[in-house]
């Protein structure tokens, strides 16, 4: 057995508790090398004294419970496995893993393996158990329920709708496409930043507190999240507390009065005793400094983006408070947290407790793109910005030529059973997945306006567990690359591409409907034989899911798995009854999306 | 190459930031797999316009660093490689590794790997590197700079101490005691708890503001503190702030008013509405129903210790005030905190920050009997008692008869290197090592009172990286098991070991003196043919140290290896020069501890 490829770790994304009751296990072992793993899991405090009245307490054996594992997923490297321990009455539980194969038998423990024996000392050595030593509530992860129920609409405030003759967007603006949002089928949207900043884009804020004039005043803002939660929209705004503006009256204070102004440590000032030579402002516009002469710390190099020291009392209060306000006042539903992986895990952490505290149901979200485990413990966020969805989906789809696509299918089907496998599953339900957003190339450009290849994405971002996310315009088909990506909206119905819009639209209506489309149950099916196929199972409570993708330009006709077999399913996009045979035929780009009700 | 058997991650004990400016970088790769691996380590914002003016900006490549990673440990399974990225003054970092041996050489990021190859695309195709995205000061793991330098002592008050005619310790008798404590090299006590409670060992407290009248009154332990810290000694409570005594006011108004108390929710009960049966109490005795009935949450299930809600209001500012109080009040130096693993996250947090901000210099310990990381990421505490280190010794040389030990010395050496690489290196330097305490049998019954096999496991402890601890009277050479572990120490000189505690005060000593003791650096020598001989080298600052145990019954001649030979040691033990030359002879269960000045 290939041991120094199995990977186990207690409190970890590999063994995490689900609820107050339940602990979910996960172990990774080299891909085909094990058959069969069951949990030993037990009380570790489950003494019972010996009747014999000696005062000698023995391990009570038939306390103890054994869980069968299921294959997960497989991943590049590693099959990956699951079980619930469910009922743990007394939150504390320990467990080690009895490993199979044809040829060997192991017990495998948090300190040694050995081969199996029936040996009470050695099967039942709890000093060799990992240990989950107790499920605090007050640890556990939970989100808002709302939200793997929401499918959302970012939005790009200056460029979406100022009325019939403007192309600067506006919040009226947005208040009057909020029937044309709900319509579409979108219950909440994300707007990038809205305060007051001299940027188009916003995020290089100078007043907090206050809606920027371009869009309107907060007076409008109030009426835009009545009139969203009047329509059953959720609203999430951008917090942007990385940095600030080079106009922020609190580093301009430190420009002008450097280590002598209060505000002096609520930045990062390298060196005290020099000025800070970069920010004079000429013409309106801070000057630039070669980066080796940068004294203050910035988001990336910008420098008119100060980085705030959020270790800093003034910084760290004026920012909750500006965090509180937007929540208390203004009833918003969700916090967008701008450049998060940056900011200090303490930071978030009082930041959760304090807004949690308003509204337990706030949405907490960072925009993390890489593996994002060490936020998402229960005391941070509540999900990120699921660019790992992201990224095996533009590999795969983006186009070096109108032929050929970057990587295969198979390599998608394993990025993605990872990240299935990278959270806990009633975290993987909330992450917020997307195909592009104002960082991002968009997605029709991406696939060289090609439709059906916009579709079959669409496709797997509807029926994937999350919540998923339509940038404003990419429903219509909006093209744009880096620059570009930020245009006005196409109001225009002759311009917008028909076809994908009722498409999306179609696939958000069956995903509020059906709970197998947001369910975290998804299996991959395997159909010998065929490249250019991806296929996939949900099961859901009340119903299970089949999706079928011809990512191939020829006819394919294919066995059905045993599974699948003689079926009597629902073709829920052409809305019609299916009966399925042993084979089914596929056109060039042909897609299915079946229902089976139980 | 075993990809499968490849372990990164950023943001764990893999991918540490030691400080402001440094990551520490560790990976584990498949045992004999690879031979050598480089660190390619990025600025991710370090993007430079093109010199045509074309507004496009490249990665700068001038800029990326490499770095040639060690061979740090090699656990049972795993070569484990080790690197330092130093000087990372804007904070953030992106790494991949380039992982090579005879045959193959790979480029591995945090999503893919592929041959080795120069093409920029891939070799900086920074969406596959492993992303450590800032150092933030706030969430630096830091232990006060005491703690390694630390010999523990600790002491089970009732059985200490009390005056020449007394069995029964008291505070006074640790004062008058503190002359010994002091001349035998120690520099803290630790002391089991000693606030009000029925008991003899004291867990159950029943007035967490007050010393226990047995064994004096907070005037006392007033003084002990002062005359502790005059001597240079630190002083350490025992926190039990899992559960109280079963006749704490708190518990004992819920056990009379059930659901109407006040503090009804700053315990665990299951059903409201059936009565607290368990602890009636009757002679003076709380009396104990069957486990099923038992309707109240406890320490595992001793039904006089009921479980605290510390995500309760009331429960948990009582618990802080207390942890405050004392450090406040009595300038305590540490907590030592009782079944720790079982309290929340959440809780610890909170007491962390609100001791930090009362006395910086603070130690922290859990109780944790595992491995501990997910409480120890600078969040919570600053160590734990390190049974992982006990336990693998204990393994090694408890004697099942007189003749045989359980495991090899390999088991060890492989065991000690796992828990090596467990965490972070400054974190090592602060765990609380030890080979016995009062809840474990005495080392000295454990190796059936053989002096040698003591001595070894002694000089084990006190010349491996973290804050080494000795309970009270194994110095001596007392013995026990469970429930005879916990015996009055033993003043008659004529009665202590004197051989195992002269042995012990000079290692003490020598551990003071020299940094090499105290130093994480720990390589094991590899002697070819040898069995039964542990070797190892201790990296200092200002002198390296080796160790050579021979733990078999017969005469040792061994060639030395490159690095040792023809070395001028100092034999610190004997206090002698020794010249190396290419062979070395141990007797029986000889040992040597060698200097090498710088």
């Amino acid at each position: 057995m290939n041991f120094a490829a199995i990977i186990h770790e207690a409190k970890s994304n590999l063994a995490y508790a689900y609820d107050k009751e339940t602990l979910h296990v996960r172990i990774k072992t080299g891909k085909n090398e094990v058959k069969n793993i069951e949990i030993l899991a037990v009380d570790p405090f489950n003494w019972i004294p010996r009747k014999d009245g000696s005062g000698i307490y023995d391990f009570d054996i038939a306390s103890v419970y054994k869980i069968k594992m299921e294959k997960e997923q497989i991943t590049r490297d590693h099959d990956c496995w699951f079980a619930e321990i469910k009922d743990i009455k007394w939150r504390r539980i320990k467990y080690c893993f009895i490993l199979e194969n044809d040829k060997e038998k192991y017990i495998y423990g948090s300190h040694y393996r050995h081969p199996y024996t029936e040996d009470k000392d050695r099967l039942y050595d709890l000093s060799n158990y990992f240990n989950y030593p107790y499920i605090n509530e007050e640890d556990l992860y939970k989100a808002p329920d709302w939200v793997e129920n929401t499918v959302w609409y970012q939005i790009f405030p200056k460029s979406f709708y100022g009325g019939e003759k403007s192309k600067e967007g506006t919040l009226q603006g947005i208040i009057e496409k909020l029937d044309y949002i709900k319509e579409a089928g979108f219950n909440g949207i994300y707007l990038n930043p809205i305060f007051e900043s001299p940027s188009q884009h916003k995020y290089d804020t100078t007043d907090y507190f206050k809606i920027d004039k371009e869009l309107g005043d907060n007076e409008t803002f109030k009426k835009l999240v009545e009139e969203a939660h009047r329509r059953g929209i959720k609203v999430m705004l951008d917090a942007v507390f990385n940095h600030c503006g080079f106009n922020h009256p609190y580093w301009q204070d430190v420009v002008k009065k450097g280590s002598k102004s209060k505000y002096f440590d609520c930045f990062y000032v390298l060196n005290p005793n020099k000025p800070i030579v970069a920010g004079e402002i000429i013409n309106g516009k801070p000057q630039v400094v070669p980066r080796e002469e940068l004294n203050y710390f910035t988001f990336a190099y910008t420098q008119s983006m100060p980085k705030w020291n959020t270790s800093n009392p003034i910084a760290r209060e004026y920012l909750l408070k500006v965090a509180s306000y937007w929540v208390e006042k203004y009833d918003i539903d969700g916090w967008r947290l701008d450049v998060s992986n940056e900011v200090s895990h303490d930071f978030w952490r009082e930041l959760r407790k304090r807004l949690k505290a308003i509204k337990p149901s706030l949405y907490i979200l960072g925009e993390n793109w890489d593996n994002s485990y060490p936020w998402l413990r229960g005391d941070q966020f509540d999900a990120v910005m699921n660019y790992e969805f992201s990224t095996p989906i533009w590999s795969c789809f983006r186009l070096n030529n109108k032929e050929k696509m970057k990587y295969s299918l198979d390599d998608l089907k394993v990025e993605l059973s990872r990240l299935l496998v990278s959270y806990p599953k009633h975290l993987t339900r909330n992450l917020f997945n997307l195909l592009d957003s104002h960082d991002t190339e968009r997605f029709f450009s991406l696939v060289q306006e090609r439709v059906e290849l916009a579709k079959f994405a669409y496709l797997i971002l509807l029926t994937f567990p999350g919540s998923p996310s339509i940038y404003y315009g990419s429903e219509i088909g909006m093209t744009g690359v880096e620059h570009t990506n930020r245009q006005p909206m196409i109001w225009d119905k002759d311009k917008q591409n028909k076809e994908l819009f009722s498409f999306i639209k179609k696939l958000i209506q069956l995903r509020k409907k059906y709970k197998s489309f947001r369910s975290e149950n998804l299996s991959w099916i395997e159909l010998e034989g065929l490249d250019n196929v991806l296929s996939y199972k949900k099961k859901g409570r009340e119903e299970d899911l089949y999706v079928i993708l011809n990512m191939g330009e020829k006819n394919k006709k294919f066995s059905l798995p045993e599974e699948m077999r003689n079926l009597k399913l629902r073709d829920c996009l052409e809305d019609k009854e299916l009966l399925l045979d042993s084979e089914i035929e596929l056109f060039p780009y042909d897609y299915k999306v079946l229902l089976q009700k139980k």
